[in-house]
């Protein structure tokens, strides 16, 4: 399958670049990372046109990479700007592919479509979860080795929370509560609520007082082309969501090939901000939910999927799904528009 | 190749299988294998339809398998019993394939092919080595990572012991012997017999008399798909076999993929009946010649093999791989005669 | 890509065939080495054509080799000379290919084409580095997972070696000497001098008087398919080169598949000729500049291209790279030319 090109893909995370160059293979293609000498992050094609040499294996000089094997340099538009030992001009095709770059928000946003479309306003606005003091935000990386749609599967239905992530989740009886979906644009949200409620465990010893009853939320918002912004948490019954314990997530996906994904997620929280205590219980619960059982279970997936399409195995199918499917469905539509338009454009 | 399906294969030992869920690949399928609520062995499709989650991650409720990742329920004969929170009736294509299954004389049998045929009349009778109190049998189970007919050819064609397996076989001249291959139905039958001779060292020690002559014997009946019995030992020269040291061993080949094969062995012994030294030298033997010398052996041939098939290699063989020709050529017929039967039933 | 088969290939050096058998694929083909009684060395088709299990986990036996599996022996020439208990002649079939082998100068020299133009005479000349009283010669076998002509590349640039090798050559600034390249039959050689000059560091402290001017040189030389013979020095201005400090060194590649190459290299000195630590400096420059740095690189570029051709991945050449260029073209040449002797032959 192909992937949606015309559309901001988080590459990383912002404090995965530092002065060091970061190869990452994104949507099958390998990229390389680095910061110019203003501390500007670049993305620029990973594999060098002469003789293939991938470019993270290089040292940074300046505003430029320069290639281990045979010392050609290359800057972060993905010009040729040095060839040792040679005369004359530089040949025209000794350029990497110069990629969009955004730095917002601590993610790194880059683009692998028509250049021309590549406007910053299009990125999601994490600013209120990612940028805000009022919260403190842990973020991990990890690769899931299953398509990426599996894993948007998983984070936009809650209800395998219940079952996969039991151990922490306790069987709570939230994910029977009702819920909403609303679609906007291409925006998808769940938003869950039980109010008027005993607070859960995991979030009563972080009230000021646990034994007042409190209104209970989860809410879940997909972007395309794998942007998830979830805003769980427990505050007192009637009040504003600010007035308890807060816990917005960021889950960020970008494909690596068609059987593997960076999944790039963010635990936030509005208390405790400068606790290493609730820091370490973060952490911790990144490493059994994310790595342990998502991941496996995820991999364990595409696995037994072998390299078959999700859709051409006939997956029997809930309500309950429809979300899911609505997702997939959001983009293939995209896809279709997205190959249309290059058809209009070249005929 | 395609497999036979209207056979019984060997899907396990039944010690293999407790209270816990066992997911196993058999025939190029996941298979699920746990026993119900009364201890009856099961087996059914082991990839959950919903989102393809291997079911051998979940957890057994009574008579029914919960699948990890989103709480199916499934029963014995591979029906969904329970969606949770889902409301109305659960959709007739929600469910997996049973796998008739029959646990007898420690063996678990497993059918793939057409239900009606699936005659438990038709499984190889093997009591008298695993169900007879005069004996004790120790099983075991392997992965060797090559096709099951080169397993096959291994088991019925004895002249390589005392090449591949010299360490434990010591040049005894066994194999020099008469022997006389007998068919009978798709049975075949090999029996070597040595009358009147000294007892071998691996035997004599356990005989009362080791100075006595002996008839020294070795059986191997093949039965399709890949069910091998055996019967190897020493008696007093003219008295019935029981009267002298008795191994009788067991094989049975499962295909995994094309190119592995799961093997269950058994050892058995009439002497000795409960003595941890003699279960221990036995044990020995199973890690030596089956582990060290036959797997690693089999695998180094897939290797040389690639993917091709044996006969697309043209192999040069002689009289003496007659036998194991002719186990190859029952499988293709047996394999002709059930596609045709299933083209007269579709036409 | 074909491989060029009316050639000699290296397969090995000398000394790595011992007693024992030695399994090697050359040329995608599995090949058995082995000495005879005499300790001639011989090399056979390294897969028994009976069951294919791989000679080299058998044994030797006088002059010839006993299969592991079932006691097959083969004699140096690839004839089948016992087949254990069978009555009758051996099937005409049953031998494997034997391939002419030439041990000459500390290297095995294999020939996989036509067996009447294995003319020994055609093996390139290496005896006045390899078996010269004047030098000694530490040798190395790596195998590399990458394209021989990847490696060969490598190899005839030397350009290479102020950047993948900045860590052992310092930006000596010998790389922008002038060099000429001289081409003569299909050998191709590149030779850069430096008159008069001050000693590089590297030569200078094994220099009588490192304080003296020498000339610096460099000589490269490469004969189809993949024989490179180095000489690297520095001598007294206007003094003959065997005065100063000399390294010569030979590296001769063997295709093993499409994507892996057997790389035996030899470290050559003129000094310090008995002397454990000039030879621990040398292995710790093979160790670091062929293993860490070159084999590190060109099994990354190899990744990078996939297995997609280096010529169909477009590469931006430069004029630098001509003499790259036309190894691979006299490869080309000779494929060509091999190929169409063969047709005629056909014809």
């Amino acid at each position: 399958m192909a992937f949606l090109r015309d559309i901001w893909y988080p590459a990383g995370w912002a404090s995965e670049l530092n002065d060091q160059l970061l190869g990452r293979t994104l949507l099958d293609q390998m990229v390389l990372l680095f910061r110019d000498a203003n501390g500007t992050a670049r993305a620029i094609g990973g594999r060098c046109p002469h003789r293939f040499a991938p470019l993270h294996l290089g040292t940074k000089f300046g505003d430029a990479v320069e290639c281990a094997y045979h010392g050609f340099r290359f800057d972060g538009t993905g010009r040729c700007v040095l060839v040792p030992d040679e005369e004359g001009p530089i040949p025209g095709g000794m350029r990497v592919p110069g990629y969009p770059l955004v730095e917002r928000d601590r993610v790194l946003w880059i683009w692998f479509g028509d250049v021309d479309k590549a406007d910053p306003a299009l990125i999601p606005d994490l600013s209120e979860r990612l940028s805000n003091p009022k919260y403190v935000a842990l973020t991990g990386t990890i690769v899931i080795k299953a398509n990426y749609e599996l894993v948007a599967d998983n984070l936009i239905d809650a209800r395998h929370g219940q079952f996969l992530h039991a151990s922490v989740l306790k069987g709570s009886g939230f994910y029977e509560a009702p819920h909403e979906i609303t679609h906007e644009g291409h925006t998808v949200q769940i938003n869950r609520l039980i109010k008027n409620t005993t607070a859960p465990s995991t979030y009563a010893r972080f009230l000021p007082d646990p034994t007042i009853p409190v209104d209970w939320f989860t809410t879940t918002r997909w972007d395309p082309p794998g942007i998830f912004q979830l805003d769980n948490g427990c505050t007192p019954a009637g009040c504003d969501r600010d007035a308890g314990v807060r816990r917005p997530g960021v889950h960020l996906l970008c494909p690596e090939t068609e059987t593997s994904t960076h999944y790039f997620y963010a635990s936030v929280r509005n208390y405790n901000l400068d606790d290493p205590v609730a820091d370490e219980a973060s952490r911790e619960w990144q490493r059994i939910v994310f790595e342990e059982q998502d991941k496996v279970m995820l991999e364990a997936v595409q696995q037994a999927m072998g390299t078959t399409d999700f859709l051409s195995l006939h997956p029997v199918l809930l309500r309950a799904d429809n979300t899911a499917t609505r997702l997939r469905n959001t983009m293939r539509e995209l896809l279709r528009k997205e190959e249309a338009s290059r058809k209009s454009v070249a005929s």
